[in-house]
């Protein structure tokens, strides 16, 4: 696995000084491909245009159904700036949306709504990986723009699909609380992934703390703090959006946002705990590397407090000093111990109950434990 | 005991996209159980029914009687979507009483109203199990929905059959206050609780700080967060009820609410303290740490300069430089000491003085305290 | 001194799911007494009255003259009961007034105050002792219900006797004014033992850091976060006190209020002023620790860098490399130093200097400092 | 330099239950001194009095000129009494005057102003001194009050005597305006000095990092602290008289409050700053610390890991094994390293080259840096 | 490369108690330049005055054009005086304008507006250097002042001499917002050059961690810090402006500002992301120095345990037990081991073995990882 960095964030764009609203080819663009499904309560057709012109003039047609179009792609600007000019998008939103990194957030005008939601998924080199997605209603139809082809709304749908539901008898205004609102399911799959992995992390706090364990927990406290930057102004959104004009969204669908409200405010409760268990790891990482080194200062002090009183009684027996006087004569006190027929044998006994008195004293200070 | 683990969260659902308000039947839930009770100022009925639709014609005919119909288990879907039906209930709202985990909330819908309590027990494995009570009052009835089957709500059953009380001769909204209250009367054991084993990991640390205490306290300092998510927003709906319009709530019975409201923030400083004091443990127990490993050191650097120095003096009377020379003269110079008579014994005399001079060293750095 | 403890609460109220309002006559409870200060500016009598109804009467027959009522001892909950009736006392504020603890707050009901106080003192053993005080006015009167009998409402009652003051002119309202007054400033006195106790503790980190001193820091910093969750409410109450109509306190009175709300936030200021210096001790303690352990380090080292090197040195003058060769030749590579005259005193000589090296170089180091 | 103390704050006044507005006569106070500056347009006079009553006199005569009465000293108590009830000050006002701490606030009543500001200096001693100044506006004069004959306000009396500036021309509140602003001018060469002592203990703990360098910072830590409890007050006293009707402050004049306001907004960046500096600095020195520890046991290490080998490898050649046996025959397994002409200067390269290669391996690992 | 220090702030003005309004040439001021642009849809002039008169009376002259006059350097004060009594600058303005650091604000004023902004750059040091820019708005101009010649505004020159994009159009308060947009546009290169640094030190952290490297931590933390103090009130004056009237900003500007609103909200996201990220670096840095020590100690633990115990062996036979009686007898006790032929060998293996023995122990405890 990769070494893992504390620091990785999203690119940030450094083009300044442009009029406002103008569009860049982002590097590396999809292809705009347009995908619209059209129905009313009787009829759905669904299906993937080459000519931007020929769907439009199929929408045209078709006032009194209901249509997705839904632009995957911002490979063709001028594909991009059509359809900016036909649904009354400001130059100012196409940048917004065409930009890597907005914050959720909704626009209100004449009725309208331009909204913002992130699409998160929990990557394999355990990073969240967020995709923008915006949404525009009209009085007929939802526009939503994400930049590559995969996202999350395909169970979506399968229920306009299946007719399943109200989806397809509500007003407009409720297609896109429900893309809303399975963007925002989304989120909890990806927490359940993170709370395993910050398991995982745990564990291996207990069984091999290595050294690049810190780099990871501070890794992935990282991603949740950007999660938090994410959902926060999500709640401050869909909050904006339940005090919005009946007009806007009629009083019998504010129960759908408000449960969408609630979500919200459940995935900052998850997200806010998340931080705290990540600093909790943090602790428990740092009071880790402490208790090692006790462990470690235990084993080199049982063994110098054993061994090294010990060397320095043998080596009072190494010492030289003379048995015999110049005039040949003994000298009874020097060193008389080493004449003793049973002296080794019982110095090696006195070192032996040193050495069983010392574990003893070490046992009971517990550092055996 | 089995290992303290810091992450241990409420399973997060992972279900995602389904139309809003569909309902799955939780894994392992408890068959449903219809409980009623029904009572004027005169008379009380208790009863248990195996058949909703007989239930809820007992309810039909006795509409100047109140009711507290006790729903357990989420087993069977059906019975629940007809009680949906019949009073009034919106898909989303039992959509949420089903859910695992839902905040404490409150929502008011033309006089009546949805509210969440959350019903919390201190577990023997030292963690906070929270059951969620869903309450909804009607004219004449409140409705309460739970996962199982055992709840902290006898003593109130005990209070209504016993007559006592003003709560048979009140609003129903009074029965709701009622609910309210006993559950949050509840938390305070449970305060009890934790505060004593946050005692008695304090002793803990001054005892025998094991390596995993840190672990625990960790994973109390979590469930005292996880309290504290859960006693905010129920200080919040509290505080959202005191506002209600007096057709909801009568103003004479704001009071009993103002009550509740009191409780809720003795509770959040009783919280607030304990988070304070889980995270003095912390830091006791990191000081700890750094102390025990003092103790080591100083064990380590006592026996070694005391033995070190003296291994370093025997060393020196172990060497052999030769006293004869070549000639066979004597070379007085070369370690006469060994030829002293008394050359070993002042040796002796002389290390013990050193040991006892760096003794009243280390004791007067106060080493030995 | 006893061993300082961080975690140490009022007991918790265990009893759950009475009725509210329910009245459980506290253990320990003191025999109600009951004390009555009748005033006009022309008149003053004060007495303690053994029966309750007796003393109402007084009242009763006196409605131009101002009473202070002052309960002290919750052991008869008989005369509470009856005082709650004649004074027009809501149960549940009954239930506060004897419920151990309640947070400082004021409740208004048609130009009558119900308010909480709460008297604070700093005992022997360095903890917050905190009595609660009831306050209710009414149109001539004021009542108090406190735990106990002794209180710091003394200085008050003086005033009130000595007619000193406009006290006995004032409304009635004032006078309660003037008791919340005293109590609160009684709390200057116990922060300025405070904060004599918080300069001890910095002294004995000073002067002998023992281990115990971080169990008294954290304590005390706990009772500062006691007191600052007793006084924010306070400020807010006087806030809500501020706010009242002139019905409530009149204009004129309001600047005393003004004046009280002034010294609570100085209150405040000090109590946040101590937690950052009870924080600010914890680190300078945790710092100790680590400088305690660099102190010992230095001497482990210095002694070991000296005599290990020594050691080895004489270590190879205590060889037993063969001068002679099996044939008799002398073999003079082998440890000719051994065999040089001055060979002793030159290896002494040259052992100093490298002991006084060495200490030079520890000493640039500048770790004798 | 005296031993620096975290805990060094302003004494606590503890004379408790004194009827409201009751005065002390501080401690010390100062003699009271009366300086009287009056002008108009065309004519200033400025005196200081002996006598309260012909300084009034002097007033009463001149409605039509501008008064600036600077009281010094709160030494005689009836002088003051006389001043409030000349001049309409509240009791509890003068109290306030008097009082050694009032934060900064101002009280408006019927179109007159009452202001705390705070006159701040940084001591040698490294302390934050401040020094209470209260401002009453009327009609036709400025009162100000403070406890010694030392101010900061020495700039504006020039600007007065000057004649120059408008401050002669404009309505009364304009002065006490122009008053505020040099009390809050004076902040900034206090945030100057305390940057450079900042900066000061930088360099020390470069350099030199003594023990009680932590000591230092800690106070500093609390002194920044102690002036951001002085200058948000400061800013809300602004924000408030920002927001005071016409009547007050003229339209006009708003611009130089505002102006004021932004000073305080500044001053409030700078401690915000200054507060995470140090904080940045006890980062700094606790690292410092360990990083020390590091050096020292790296030398422990490199001394041990070199010497200790070496001292086993010549205690094996310090070993008696018996070469002869007892036979007289020769044990060539017994030591023969200790026989061969070249054992002595082999052994000596050999210890050689290990100590070069555990000098080249710690330098490898970088510990010589 | 220089020390890094963690404080470096901005000069503080210390001159005080000057009449307000009163201007000070700035040391080192530039000499005063004028630029001036003039255009309409269909004309556009831009040139640089020697005379302000000139200038003035060319912009009286053409009343239907828009001008953009820009002000460099601050050497120059009777120009600016004169440009502030010509366009109605309040001389608290101009004091602001001239002043080394005003947080960024707005004033309005009958339909005009005072902006300041801050344009940022990263230096090769690896500080923020901001400077300060005010901007003006009038009926038919705009007013920009600089301290400095250099400026981060001349893409915006090059759209208006290019008659690109819709400026030229609208009204002159889109200029202002033109200006304002670009400034904030230029945060993004600053923050992308402060990433790419913070990446670099993670590097350092895990590549070299020398000493220094905290203090460069810091020190990026403190410039983090100081950007946040920027743009927070940066974001704080857009939204000012979007309150704003529309006689000041017309409607359908209005989306610009909340683009640019939008950009602010992004920065602090950024800028917040990296406080915590250099946060997380000091926790990196802190644990590196005790992994260090850990990797230190267990050096010399290992080296230790294996040796100590060897020397005492050796030492063991070192020792002189005497083998003969003094009557001639061998005494087999003493030492016997001595006297054996594979005496020496079998010591060395046993030796050998637990040199082994201990290895495999350090490797199974994981100690050479
Ligand atoms: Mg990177
Ligand atoms: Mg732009
Ligand atoms: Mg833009
Ligand atoms: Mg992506
Ligand atoms: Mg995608
Ligand atoms: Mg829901
Ligand atoms: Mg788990
Ligand atoms: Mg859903
Ligand atoms: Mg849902
Ligand atoms: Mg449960
Ligand atoms: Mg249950
Ligand atoms: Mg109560
Ligand atoms: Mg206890
Ligand atoms: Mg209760
Ligand atoms: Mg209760
Ligand atoms: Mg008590
Ligand atoms: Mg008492
Ligand atoms: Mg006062
Ligand atoms: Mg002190
Ligand atoms: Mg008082
Ligand atoms: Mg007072
Ligand atoms: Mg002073
Ligand atoms: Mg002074
Ligand atoms: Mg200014
Ligand atoms: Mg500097
Ligand atoms: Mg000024
Ligand atoms: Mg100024
Ligand atoms: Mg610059
Ligand atoms: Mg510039
Ligand atoms: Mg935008
Ligand atoms: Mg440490």
């Amino acid at each position: 696995m990769v070494k893992p960095r504390i620091l990785q964030q999203n690119k940030i764009s450094t083009k300044v000084g442009q009029k406002p609203g103008f569009l860049f080819r982002p590097e590396n663009a999809f292809d705009t491909r347009l995908f619209l499904i059209s129905f009313d309560e009787f009829e759905l057709v669904e299906k993937e245009y080459e000519s931007y012109d020929e769907l439009f003039a199929y929408m045209q047609q078709r006032p009194h159904q209901r249509h997705w179009l839904d632009v995957r792609g911002y490979g063709n600007l001028e594909i991009l700036e059509n359809i900016a000019r036909d649904f009354n998008i400001h130059p100012l939103q196409l940048e917004d949306v065409i930009s890597d990194y907005q914050r959720p957030k909704v626009e209100e005008e004449s009725g309208s709504l331009f909204m913002i939601s992130r699409m998160v998924t929990f990557t394999p080199k355990k990073l969240i990986d967020d995709d923008q997605l915006s949404i525009f209603t009209g009085p007929n139809y939802v526009l939503t723009f994400q930049s590559d082809y995969e996202d999350c709304l395909n169970p979506l749908r399968l229920r306009i699909r299946g007719g399943k539901g109200i989806i397809r008898k509500r007003p407009v205004v409720y297609m896109a609380y429900a893309i809303m609102d399975v963007v925002l399911d989304h989120y909890f799959p990806v927490l359940a992934e993170m709370s395993d992995y910050l398991d995982e992390l745990e564990d291996c706090l207990f069984k091999q703390p290595k050294k690049e364990i810190l780099s990871r927990i501070l890794s992935v406290k990282r991603e949740i703090v950007k999660l938090r930057r994410i959902i926060w102004p999500e709640r401050d959104k869909i909050s904006e959006l339940l005090r919005s004009s009946p007009e806007v969204i009629p009083d019998d669908l504010k129960i759908y946002f408000r449960d969408t409200y609630d979500h919200s405010v459940q995935i900052i409760d998850l997200v806010e705990n998340y931080k705290e268990m990540s600093g909790s790891l943090v602790e428990l990482y740092l009071s880790n590397i402490n208790n090692r080194m006790n462990e470690i200062m235990k084993v080199l002090t049982i063994i110098s407090s054993i061994f090294i009183p010990l060397s320095f009684i043998v080596g009072i027996y190494g010492m030289n000093f003379s048995r015999e006087n110049p005039d040949g004569s003994i000298n009874y006190l020097n060193m008389p111990e080493l004449y003793q027929p049973y002296g080794y044998i019982t110095l090696l006994f006195l070192m032996g109950a040193l050495i069983l008195g010392q574990i003893y004293f070490f046992y009971r200070k517990g550092w055996f434990k």
